[in-house]
């Protein structure tokens, strides 16, 4: 099998098989120079596996079908019909787009009256499902407490039936840390081919879930591409295109179109929705004397609405119908911060503080109908006001998973948002937040381009990373370990290819020592040959384990034989290479 | 006065007068759109004053020169003769390359017998100096409190009596958490002049302090051209020139040789010193085990040393000696960290902490001394292991400011070790860490050129920034409030001229919309006009505040008579920008 991944040299993808032949968990695993292999978690899907050959036009296989039909608890159904105002059309839509959509040949699924299909529900049920399976292999952890975290709710597993291309993963805080990728169109750039590029590119680094937050004209079209090919769980906020069908004016939302939105896109297969219902009529006051105000785009249009009709939010009034929805489909539910802190001055305040006991209050509710949940989080948060936002989210919120934005941990480095926010991540990550939402260098400043979502997933990447080993995942540290020990032994190609970009690491080095000979050379650029501190104690390591010398006994008898061979060398520590 | 700046417009340099008319303390002053201005620490130095003319073949003005002699302490003295090995030279020193160097009209001074005029020694006299009301006045504290902070030896006031110079700056955990970038040739690649370069580049952009790392040729001459050009602290590993001095042959270093160093370096004027005393005989055996062995230059030297000639290391014996050239001068100890882990696996290990007691009791000597000491640390730290090494540092060494090197957090992604380490060092800086020593994406990889020196400098202007709004400083998180203001009101160019970078920022910025207008549009290409939630919540602001509703108010009485005015304004949340 050929290296696909292209970006990762001497990768190649692998599968470790499950009890039935089509469980396969894809992973990626690297060859190193001294002969050994490392396997990491692999998020890219089938595309970067040399005997696939993708066709964006087709969509990815359909791996979790054949589990889910074996259920028989769904059924196939004709389906909302696709309507012009779908994609912000009032005339017919526009057929040359439509075309060359990834085509579904099959109908929507749906659960069976009197039947529930979601993992938590299987999970409390005690069924260990083909995901959760999928998710202990991946993991490194027994399929039983993949089912028992996701049974108490203290993990979810993202997995619309509608979206059966998706490979199984889970968000909860002993697993991976999780990271997401935002793409979308909006109303002033982009197309739609960059938009499932830009989710394809995603994954390839890493990305564990993307949101499409399209807004705009084709955002139907648009979510199914990216859907069809996604490998990855897809979420929405269901909002955006719901303020799009009624022409941008946030007043005449309704429960009715915002219904009929979740079906659309429940149809399609989005795995979690972000849904603003804590957006309380009697909280947006609070709002009043913050700085920046609302800073959440659905955030704010639920404020314009409840504010508009002096009415109680129609997310919080219908959450019940909302869940009827959910269960249907297996749509997990991403409770939104609709008043998550725009700046350091508003974080951890009544506002921010007053949705969450509303999504504590939701989350119990959603439960009672086995629909699994997550709890957004923010925003901007300087450093010492993070760990309360974990403490508390898992207080009110039972444990549900937690979903943060960043957090950025100060307001003056717009450009260079992904580096502010990861420090705040990987914080918030090692308190138990289970998912990171990334933030690219654009942040507050315009729309990521491809270079931008690599930058984003890259320093989310390190941030979930930095969380794992911090928190004492089984498999974290090891990676560290694999690529320090590269380092020590001059294992150059091996610590380029064990890196998160191997390319960048690669370039950087040859920038000041370009020959090949060098890759092979016991220094480097930094300090020379003969200052190079890692030959001179390589050298005190070799010979301590030569004369099986430990520390405690080189202290205890001194150190007098070792210096009079040391000497005895010429004092050269490490035989330079060939 | 023209903004001198470039890179960052609409700043001005001003000057906040101190009690005697020399003492000018320097600020960077942003003219924001409202009217308002917004005044920053500044360690750009004379450079960017429109009204200064620099010439790097005269050096700059030696404003502390005044008050040094004034204190009439001191006294001239013809130095120490410079010769062919001080530049790695064995015939005579290539005169082409002195005769462009920076003159010195001036014979280096050193204490009179009998004096002690390091700024402990004065602080402990109750003497509150030209160089501590300097200090006082730019980082927003009373004299008093200088005086009593570098007197217990909380921090410390770099300022070799011979770099007259530099413009005071105190390295303390209760003012401003510093950065340092490393600069320096090394016998693969750079030049004189690009070191120069980088060394104003980097104080343009922050550092508070620079150390030059040189080794290899020119190792003298590089240091003057930089020290005559510096205003701020220039710190160095003085083991690396005494190691050229013996041809790079560790065995033949000597206290003779090191010595000769101190005092060539003494009198040039460097002002902080990295002394790897620690690093004892007996401790290198417990690097025998780790994964990456000793990681520093300078411990990886003595090891070898101590090892060769089965001797305490030299620099451990001949304590009080150094200290007494110290205090000569009043240059600070560095105390290194020859034994800091290289990699997670090694972190907080027994080596680690054998060493940092050595650093505490030799603490003390200097202290007896009255001079001046920082501790060095780590590193490679992942995150829950952190917070030890600053608590432990307080205990051991009494205090006295820890100045770390990261600590990078994860070690698998070589390419962005800033982003790895400014994590780290966010957090540590907000756990008491006084002083920052920063770390470039090439970090593992290469030299840094100036775009990697500008990206390890902003990436630890941002964790440094984040640490003092996490430790409360009282001048911190009002440039947060600034820029979430600015953010908020769509004053799109003083967000830009207020941010770390306001070029970046301008450019991302423009990537999607470049035209001017924008500029003054009341949205942006993230989320599109209709979308905004910064136009929808600063109309719910606007309007509490007209009809002077607390937050309180409002859920009391209701929102009844808000909902109606606001759909008499026709749900029109801001009036549209012309």
């Amino acid at each position: 099998m050929s290296n696909a991944y292209d970006v990762f040299p001497e990768s190649q993808k692998i599968y470790v098989s499950g009890t039935s032949s089509d469980i396969k968990v894809p992973m990626r695993q690297i060859r190193l120079t001294n002969g050994q292999t490392f396997r990491v978690y692999d998020t890219s899907g089938p595309y970067t596996d040399g005997s696939y050959e993708a066709d964006v036009r087709l969509g990815l296989p359909a791996i979790r079908r054949p589990w889910i039909l074996k259920r028989q608890d769904v059924e196939e159904y004709a389906g909302r019909p696709i309507q012009p105002i779908d994609d912000g059309m009032n005339a017919p839509v526009d057929l040359m787009v439509h075309e060359t959509a990834p085509g579904l040949n099959r109908n929507p699924l749906r659960t069976k009256m009197g039947k529930n299909v979601t993992q938590m529900h299987y999970a409390r049920q005690g069924i260990i499902t083909g995901e959760m399976e999928f998710i202990a292999l991946r993991e490194g952890y027994d399929p039983e407490f993949v089912r028992k975290e996701v049974a108490q709710g203290r993990a979810v597993i993202p997995a619309n039936i509608n979206h059966p291309e998706s490979e199984p993963m889970i968000i909860g805080r002993h697993f991976h840390t999780k990271i997401n990728a935002n793409i979308g169109n909006s109303a002033v750039a982009s197309s739609i081919e960059e938009e499932v590029d830009k989710m394809r590119w995603a994954t390839l680094w890493g990305a564990d879930t993307v949101m499409d937050l399209s807004t705009g004209k084709n955002i139907h079209t648009t979510r199914q591409w990216i859907i069809r090919n996604a490998p990855v769980p897809i979420g929405t906020v269901p909002i955006y295109q719901a303020l799009e069908k009624v022409k941008g004016k946030a007043e005449d939302l309704s429960w009715d179109v915002y219904r009929d939105t979740l079906i659309e896109q429940a149809e399609q297969g989005v795995d979690y929705f972000t849904i603003h219902a804590g957006v309380r009529l009697s909280y947006i006051p609070l709002t009043a004397s913050r700085v920046t105000g609302i800073v959440s785009r659905g955030g704010s249009i639920m404020a314009a609405w409840c504010l508009y009709h002096h009415q109680e939010n129609f997310l919080y009034t219908h959450f019940e119908e909302i869940c009827q929805i959910m269960k249907q489909y297996d749509i997990t539910f991403s409770l939104g911060d609709g008043l998550r802190p725009g700046s350091l001055a508003d974080a951890n305040d009544r506002a921010q503080f007053a949705e969450l006991d509303t999504l504590g209050e939701l989350t119990k509710i959603a439960w009672e109908h086995d629909v699994q949940v997550m709890i957004e989080g923010p925003g901007h948060v300087p450093m010492h006001l993070i760990k309360e936002n974990v403490e508390r989210e898992m207080e009110i919120c039972h444990e549900a998973p937690f979903y943060t934005l960043g957090p950025l941990t100060t307001d003056i480095a717009p450009g260079y948002d992904h580096i502010t926010s990861a420090i705040g991540a990987a914080m918030i990550g090692w308190f138990g937040t289970a998912m990171l939402c990334y933030v690219t260098p654009k942040e507050h400043l315009g729309l990521p381009d491809k270079e931008d979502v690599k930058q984003g997933v890259i320093a989310y990447k390190i941030a979930a990373h930095a969380a794992d080993v911090a928190k004492g995942h089984p498999r974290a540290q090891e990676w560290d370990d694999t690529m320090s020990l590269a380092r020590f032994e001059f294992r150059w190609r091996d610590q380029f290819n064990l890196s998160l970009d191997p390319q960048t690491a690669v370039a950087f080095h040859d920038e000041t020592l370009p020959a090949e000979p060098a890759k092979a050379a016991h220094f480097c650029s930094m300090c020379g040959p003969k200052f190079c501190s890692m030959r001179i104690t390589q050298d005190i390591r070799t010979w301590a384990q030569a004369h099986d010398v430990t520390a405690d006994d080189a202290i205890a008898v001194g150190l007098h034989a070792k210096a009079q061979e040391f000497r005895e060398r010429g004092g050269i520590l490490y035989p330079p290479a060939e």
